[in-house]
This record gives C-alpha cells, sequence and structure tokens, in this order.
C-alpha cells in the first residue's frame, strides 16, 4: 500500500457529506439501501466518463447534461432500477429525483449528478423514491460514506470503498476517497459499474478530467467478467478543494502525484469488482508481452480474458493453455504461432506455439489457486497489456437466467402490464 | 423441403466411397469410430475454405496448400485431437497421414485433403494412425457415408449430413451429399467444425468455388454459440462430374441451381450444428431488419447472439428485452434507441425502445419453446441479417470445464512429458 489509508470512503474527503435511505425501490418489503445522496458544502469541480453504449439510461443523459457546466457538487444514486429504455417518462423520472434533493439542498439542477442501476426497461417506481428527497437530504452526514458504497450494491456481494490520504510534497495533504458498485455485465470497454470519487484537493477542471480519464483507462477499462457493457456506466468525480492545499497545476509534479494516487484508488476498486464478480471464483491477471503495438497487445488480452472457454477452463482447475493459443490467434492481433510463448505464474506451459515440458501437475496447482497470472509473451515487439479477468463458473449462468422478479414487481406497481 | 433427399450422405453422389475405423486416438480403449476416409472413384475439381484464426492447425496448412492443385479427391479425418499447436512434428505427422491413404489408393499426395478435431496441443498419437491407412483403402464402400459423419463427432450427440438430389433442368439430375461435425467453438467467422461436402456435378473450379463460399456465408458464418472460434475450421468440396450432367457454367441458370442447393444443404446443417450444440437447449434465430447497412445489421445480430447475458435469460426462459437492447447498444452498429422495436416471434417486447404492452406471459410462452425468433427492427434503413444463435446454460459451462482427460492419456502415450 504505497497511500496511508483512511476509513470514510467518499466522504472520508473534508467537505463531503452523505446519506442514504432503503426506498424499496425493486420491492416495497425490502430493508436494503437502495438510495444515496453525496454532497459537497462548498461548490466543486466535477468530471465524468459514461458508458459507450448508444443505448443511454436518462440518468446517464442527464448527468452528462449537468457535467457540461461543471457545477455538480451532489450526486443521487439508486439501486435496483437502471431507468433505462424508459423514454421521456425515464428522463422526466430523473430529473425529478434530481429536483427531490436539489431543492431541499437549495441548489440549482445542474448542480446534481444522477445514476441508476439494476434492471432495464422498467420504469422507476417514483412514488417510493421522491419522497425521500428530504429525508436524504437531513440525513446528511461526513460519516456516511459506507452507506452509500452500500445502497449502490445489486448483484454486489460486498460494498468496495478506499479512501486515501496523499502528501504532494511541500508538506500539502490531500484525501481521495471513491466507492464502486459492479459484478455482472463488466467488460473492458468502460466496465458496467458506478463510481464516485471525492477529494478535497484543488484540481482545476482539465486537470481533473486528464486525471480521471488515464485512472480509468487503467482501471475499469482492464477489467472484464462477462464481456457484456451496460446502458449506466458512470464515473463522476468531485474536487470541493476543502484541504487548502494549493491549486494543483496540470502538468505539475503535483499533478502526476495527484494523477497517480486516483490512479491507484481506481485500480484497486477495478480489482475488487472482479474480485467480487457474479459467482467469480478466480482472480485472474492476463499479461501480455512482446506484442508489435499497444493495440495488439490490448486485442490479445481481451480476447483471452473474454473467451468463454478459456474462462470455463479456469473454472475446472485446467491449466489448458490450447485454448488460450486458440483465442490468441483469432484475437486479430498480428501473431507468429511459432513464437508465442504461454505461462501461468512463472512456469511455461507453452513455447514457441509448442507445449513446453512443465508437469500438468505443476501447471494445474496454478490454476488451482484462487489468485493467478497468466503470461503471453508474443515475442514480436515491446508492447504489453495487462488486463484482470475472473473464471465463469455454471453458477454464473444459473445466477444470471432470470430477471422475472423485477417484472412481477413491477406489474403490482402498475408500471408495466 | 424443396429438394429430394437420399441417404448416403457423403457418399450419396455417383463415385465416391468412404471408410471409417475405430483408431483409438482419444483413448486406446474406445471403440468409437474417430478416423474416416473419403475418396472418389475418379479424379475431382475441389474448393475449400478455412479458420481465419491466426493459429492453425497441421491439417489447415497441408490442405491448404494441396487445394492449391486443384486436384484433392480423398480427403482423411480424425476426430480426438486436433493436431494444432504441434509445430514441425505436427506437420510432419499430418503428411504421414496422407501418405498413409495416398499409398495404397495409388495417388499422390496432393490429392489427399486432411482435417482433424479434437484437443489442441497435443501430439497425434501416430502409432494408433498409421497402421489403418491400409484398412481405411481396403474397406472404401459406397454405402460407408454415414460412418464418415460418425467418425468425424467430437462433443456432437449425434451425426449430422444430408443428401439431396438436384434437377438442374432439361433432365439432368446431380446430387450433393454432405456431412459436419461442430458442438462448441462455434462462433460467426466461421465455426468451429468440419463439413465435407460432395457431388458428381460437373463444375468448373471457379464456380464450385464460388458456390462454396457463397453457401458458407449464408450458413456456417451465421450460426454462434460459444463465441469462440477454433484452428482447425474447415469445409471441403469435391465434385467428381460422374452423373454425367453437363459441365455447369459459372453465371448460368445451372449454376444458380445448383448453388441454390448447396446453399440449402449447408444452411440444414448449419442449423443443424446449433440444435445439438454442447448442452444447449434453444435454438433461437435472431433476425435483424431495418439496418443502415448490411454490416450494421450484422454487427446488431452477432452482438445479441453471442452476449452472455442474453443466452443466460433465454436458459432461464426469461424474455428479457433489457439485455437485448443493451447488446444493440453496444454493438457499435448505427442505431437510435427510441426507433428500437423488439419481438419474440410476432410479439412486441420493445416498442421505440420502450416496453411494450405484450403481457410478459405471452412473452414468456415464446421463450419457454424449444424454438423461437426474435427479430430486432432498427427502423433505420433496409438492411437485414440473420443468425442462429442458442442459449447458453450452466451445464455447458460445466461440460467444458476441463480437459484434463486428454493430457492424461497423452502422457500414458509418452507424447508429452
Amino acid at each position: 500500500m504505497p497511500y496511508e489509508k483512511v476509513p470514510g470512503g467518499v466522504c472520508a474527503p473534508q467537505g463531503f457529506l452523505a446519506s442514504a435511505v432503503a426506498a424499496g425501490i425493486k420491492t416495497p418489503e425490502s430493508e436494503r439501501l437502495d438510495l444515496a445522496l453525496i454532497f459537497s458544502e462548498t461548490p466543486c469541480v466535477s468530471a465524468g466518463t459514461f458508458t459507450t453504449n448508444r443505448v443511454k439510461a436518462a440518468p446517464v443523459r442527464v448527468s452528462q447534461a449537468n457535467l457540461r457546466n461543471n457545477e455538480i457538487r451532489a450526486i443521487i444514486a439508486n439501486a435496483g432500477n437502471a431507468n433505462a429504455c424508459t423514454g421521456i417518462t425515464g428522463l422526466e423520472d430523473a430529473r425529478a429525483m434530481v429536483d427531490s434533493v436539489a431543492k431541499p439542498l437549495g441548489i440549482r439542477r445542474r448542480e446534481v449528478g444522477i445514476c441508476s442501476t439494476g434492471v432495464i426497461g422498467l420504469p422507476l417506481p417514483m412514488k417510493r423514491i421522491l419522497p425521500h428527497g428530504e429525508t436524504l437530504v437531513q440525513g446528511l452526514k461526513s460519516k456516511n460514506g459506507t452507506k452509500v458504497a452500500k445502497a449502490i450494491m445489486t448483484s454486489d456481494t460486498r460494498h468496495k470503498q478506499l479512501a486515501v490520504k496523499v502528501d504532494l510534497g511541500g508538506g500539502e495533504v490531500v484525501t481521495i476517497g471513491a466507492c464502486v458498485k459492479g459484478a455482472g455485465m463488466i467488460c473492458p470497454s468502460m466496465a458496467t459499474m458506478l463510481c464516485f470519487l471525492t477529494t478535497d484537493a484543488d484540481v482545476p477542471r482539465p486537470c481533473l478530467e486528464k486525471v480521471l480519464l488515464e485512472a480509468v483507462e487503467g482501471s475499469f477499462n482492464r477489467i472484464t467478467i462477462d464481456g457484456d457493457m451496460s446502458t449506466n456506466d458512470t464515473v463522476l468525480a468531485l474536487a470541493n478543494g476543502a484541504s487548502g492545499a494549493q491549486c494543483i497545476q496540470r502538468g505539475s509534479k503535483k499533478a502526476r502525484s495527484f494523477g497517480d494516487a486516483v490512479a491507484y484508488v481506481l485500480k484497486q476498486l477495478a480489482k475488487e469488482v472482479v474480485r467480487d464478480g457474479e459467482r467469480v471464483t478466480k482472480f485472474v491477471t492476463v499479461q501480455v508481452k512482446g506484442a508489435r503495438t499497444y493495440l495488439d497487445a490490448k486485442k490479445v488480452a481481451e480476447a483471452v480474458a473474454k473467451s468463454q472457454l478459456v474462462k470455463s477452463s479456469w473454472n475446472g482447475n485446467d491449466p489448458n493453455w490450447g485454448r488460450i493459443i486458440h483465442a490468441v490467434g483469432y484475437s486479430r492481433a498480428r501473431i507468429r504461432e511459432e513464437l508465442v510463448d504461454i505461462f501461468y505464474e512463472n512456469l511455461p506451459a507453452c513455447i514457441g506455439g509448442l507445449v513446453a515440458t512443465t508437469p500438468l501437475e505443476k501447471l494445474q496447482a496454478v490454476v488451482k489457486r484462487a489468485k493467478f497470472t497468466v503470461t503471453i509473451d508474443l515475442n514480436l515487439g515491446n508492447s504489453d497489456y495487462e488486463i484482470y479477468s475472473s473464471d465463469l463458473s455454471p453458477e454464473y449462468v444459473d445466477f444470471n437466467r432470470s430477471e422475472y422478479a423485477y417484472w412481477n414487481q413491477a406489474r403490482k406497481d402498475g408500471l408495466v402490464e
């Protein structure tokens, strides 16, 4: 751990408050926290990055519009319903959610970001959401960071947050806090997740944006559970400058220190997402070396990390390098079969495209572990890429067979026929 | 059935003989047929198409080389071992297999095509294969078509073959026979399969090649089970002209009739491959309409047909259109969310990007069937595409967890450490 870890998640940085309630969004009976608010006592600089899916949920559209004014200092988020494929009603609902907290907070609409996660295609049960606007604002406290991390969980089995103190040099210390949710629909082109990052650093918008995009490229864009990309992926960063540290100028040494810390925090959380993937039993780092170009390395890593057959074999503790090289072959990267080396940890499974002499038991002992690294050396150039993947279990498929329960509830609520 | 079906598979056309033996390639104890030979009594015109995987098995390389001379009239094929990632030894083994039948047949090496299917990365157990060269030649009969279809099976649960008589007009009748294997590693860019097509039509090479490529584009390039593409995919077509019908000229009406029949045969067999997919319970036709371009329609169809989450929901009888539209959104095709309609059979599940009013039970009744069509209308243009897919079952993952048994046998055979 290169940084001092502190408690509090998104509330760890100075000046950030939060609250969360159980609104019963999925079912009225549920007592799970599912509606949360983050708020900075002072104005913020904000940055964000969103799903590249052409089907975008209403909250994504609203947050993207609000982000343009660079005044977001509050985020309202819910689990249990994605408010995606909900048309004009969905947009109106998202705006009404924004209003429900903007008014009691005494701020403008455009100062609020909004995120939803859950089932696609069902209208939000607004009658169970709107009454909580005031409750959320009244409940704001500087100790509720963990509650936010819990409220955004869907199929996650545990909440995921991290806060660190960063020494920028010259005795200037800032704090970065973040929480994330995501366990399925996780794909390299922006994983299906929500992530909120807060900091009391004083960062101008262009610098915050650059830092955030680079950190996402090294973290959430490098994880895959099932290769599906969602309609709601959102990463939002708020910086309120409340630490009193000097403004971080783009390109400065401080900006690098700050950027490294943000990258570290998001990478840790991204790995947590894979570890908590739906019915996942293994965390696998797929490392590609010796590619002709960065893009080739990325293609190979993604093809291997996404292959259903490769992931199935990991689930079965089978060090099946044949399936790995077959995915290398169809990745469309430039490769030469007779130069490809494949290692489980540092044990060669395949050298020069041929079976290596490592005894099978030794390879199997690696794949039996809950965490291991597969290295693919293309021996063609100097480009590398690393991606974090998981196995695919029969239980994953079983878990994802039906969302029928959601629809039944929506019908009880009179939201669909 | 627009054609008269005849028995005999690849031996249905005149002048084709076949034989198959149980060589014990996977394990010596096995009594399954796993080594087969097809032979035309007279010289042939030949055409073929192969995997686009950059990792190509030795038999693929040998067949590609032999095909250049356009003299292939025999095919030797084995199941149980793919002879892929086996380097120089693999090439030598493939050539030795070719020789083992070329010699007793009294033909040249280049008149033999070769195909292997099975586990990747293990050397062929040649001591159990080579002695069968003469047996195969001695066993050649015109009634052994079905044996070939059986001998190339791997995880297939049933053999797949079809032969039809085609009236080319003017009283000229030719016969087309084919068999195919494939149940896993099935992906739209050439499914993981072997297919042998024989005909007693008299077809010049350019015409046979065009007919074959078009038929593959409409059949094996349109099926997906798990999105993985293999190292061994091969389709080989042999035409010996033994029917006595006049030579089919490219561009003629007869060429169209012949091409239609080949396309029909391969499409039926491609559908059979999906139906027999590993632990598959449903055959799903994904039909895309109203795309701006052919490529856009294809992108959408492939994204939906390959989505792990969509396929899992079909397995659970869940008419989950939210997952379908999310795959439409990440397909990279041009779409407008508010124009997308999704139907299960002719029942609307989503209209204009929003939930339709069809009662859930009715949609569910469709998804419960063993066979149904999902139609996605993008309402943007006039381009269509259709693909044949399946569900993804927990049992598929379980089935593919380990190929360890293969490796144990290879060790017993002294082929690996």
